[in-house]
């Protein structure tokens, strides 16, 4: 079988909001502005912009993707996590019990998650179609090669599959800086 | 033949000095004071704590590594990289032609490198014994492979080989945390 090149993409630090923490953060009845898409098709970046507070420090400027959801979400790496004195575990987006809490900061005022932080697991986002043609099934975990000086193979990588997903692979920045991502970096997906 | 192990150390920025610039950051005749020994023979963490300064920001409270070397170097993280504003390359210790320039400041003075500032290669220190023992030669490249929720596997790693070596590997804060290395991982060393 014909393997599987993935577009690996660094997702950044970002929240996502419920409406009702988005009306605690920036006032009654607000909505995103949407400042620019990604790969994944309706999700998109808003020009709002929160602060995250841990026990250790603060991060600023960190922003909200839309749109809103049913739970809000806090998204960092290892290396923010130490900043803000957190422990979040290795999370699949969405599974939240007994994540860590933090605090969100925003214009109109602050809220206090008793879970909701999570570093994501690395991930496939990809289409019934693609998981056909290439043999894969959701929730299944692959190994992606990725070339380069700072070459590397990450293992599980968890495939999740959906009509409403685009083919792309998603790591964090720590994860990005350890295979030197670039902005048009390429893994081969490795059946296990 | 049997596969080496080898624990995998997480190594934070730090800065390597020589004996001018020690004189120029902490005042003349200063010598490096003791704090833990580190696990490559003979090398120490001192207390002396210096700031980097890029184009872009600080970091402060870097430690400095003794003893005093031949020439100064400051290695650093992606993620660091990126707080300063310097573009450091993927080096190995030493080879530093070409490297991106920084600022070190003391509390007497400080030095502006015009180059000597980069991103570790990762690399295994081992002794001879231990490179004849498991078939393996000095500047040999290897994969590395960790397990645990992060599983992943470091390709491109270079094997240094020299009686004074202890057997280690060595990652940056960014490899750390991308494959959740803990106090006591080891690796398993694949050969090419």
């Amino acid at each position: 079988m014909e393997q599987m090149k993935v577009l690996v993409e660094g997702s950044a630090r970002h929240v996502h909001v419920t409406t009702e923490d988005l009306a605690k953060l920036f006032g009654e009845g607000y909505e995103l502005h949407f400042k620019r898409a990604l790969s994944q098709p309706g999700q998109f970046l808003s020009e709002e912009k929160v602060t995250l507070e841990g026990p250790r420090g603060k991060i600023e400027r960190v922003s909200i993707l839309g749109p809103v959801r049913k739970a809000s979400q806090v998204e960092v790496s290892f290396t923010d996590a130490r900043a803000l004195g957190v422990t979040p575990p290795v999370r699949e987006s969405g599974d939240l019990a007994g994540s860590a809490p933090i605090k969100v900061i925003g214009p109109n005022g602050s809220i206090d998650l008793p879970e909701g932080c999570i570093v994501a697991k690395r991930h496939i986002h990809m289409t019934p179609e693609d998981a056909e043609k290439y043999g894969f099934a959701d929730k299944e975990t692959v190994c992606v090669r990725v070339e380069g000086e700072r070459a590397l193979v990450f293992d599980e990588v968890v495939i999740r599959v959906s009509p409403s997903f685009s083919l792309a692979m998603h790591i964090d920045f720590d994860e990005g800086n350890a295979c030197c991502l670039g902005s048009e970096t390429y893994g081969t997906v490795i059946k296990k």
